[in-house]
């Protein structure tokens, strides 16, 4: 089922740069403009969502899981 | 006390651009090189750190938070 | 941009019942065929995908948000 | 301790269909009347809590950690 | 339906200091042997399970949730 | 870059105890006064970070990632 829309604010586009694999979850690094994007996520998902570096994705980011530090 | 250094990985420098302040909790979008980045925080986080248009600051997301979505 | 599959591994399909709106967060009560899902999104994505009671949507939940309990 | 009752608002009441087991998280997948909940957690608590395939379980989540997406 | 055991592995327990209540979300601030754990929950949440200051509770913390800093 | 100050209002000030590290992530166990506070990151900043039991470091939980329950 294709999804039109999503309520996450902050999407972030790019290419997967590597992917870490690990028996319960893996670590997908996402080339962004903004730079390197990563996230965790089951390694399940990794294999049925056919991931693997080159492909284009959306890294989303829920706003209430966004900190913010003075610098 | 001033932090180091933090394991949160995704790491966005950029400038407060508008805060819509509720009761608890209140929105901060931050203008990034790239694009704006929107976190919900506590109303009384966003007084304690002197939060405000302009402001320059760090928004940060754990990785086990970032989800990813093939378009 | 239309997104063809998620990481996301629990969605549940359901009708939007109520949504309570606040001026920075508004819950979003789903029905579904497990029971009502209730979310918590900011009002401004509330208004950008044009929410209202009856809308049909997915709810998603990363699978590392999922806590369980014996009971 | 036991717990009388928790703000978490979305409980899904099912029986463990499979743990995949890994050295730091688990993966804990809950049949519940409608469909499977996954969720991640630490294989110390699979161990503490001694989760097992048929051993009946709530799973659950806040409502600030669900998304809503147009479908 | 109490819960027996949650795998939920950071509990802090303490007596209910303040509640700054809103129209979606509240905050709750817990006085706990050493310090004030702050959370935000749905208003909802905090009518259904009767909170107000004084009230003994737990607060929770999924492992997943918590970031660690150098100092 | 050095962070003067962040938003995340829960801050528990420990020595780390032990380290269980995964292929992706890893099991950091933090001794506070008030108690072990559990946290799961990538295994890659537990290496940046040069995480090791006796480090002196700060555990971080955002406010609407705390749950609370009555007992």
């Amino acid at each position: 089922m294709s999804i039109q829309s999503i309520n996450v604010r902050n999407q972030f586009r790019g290419k997967i740069k590597e992917i870490i694999a690990g028996p319960v979850v893996s670590e997908v690094d996402v080339e962004t403009p903004h730079d390197i994007v990563t996230s965790v996520i089951t390694t399940r998902s990794v294999k049925e969502l056919e991931l693997q570096p080159g492909v284009e994705v959306l890294a989303l980011v829920k706003s209430t899981e966004v900190s913010i530090a003075r610098i």
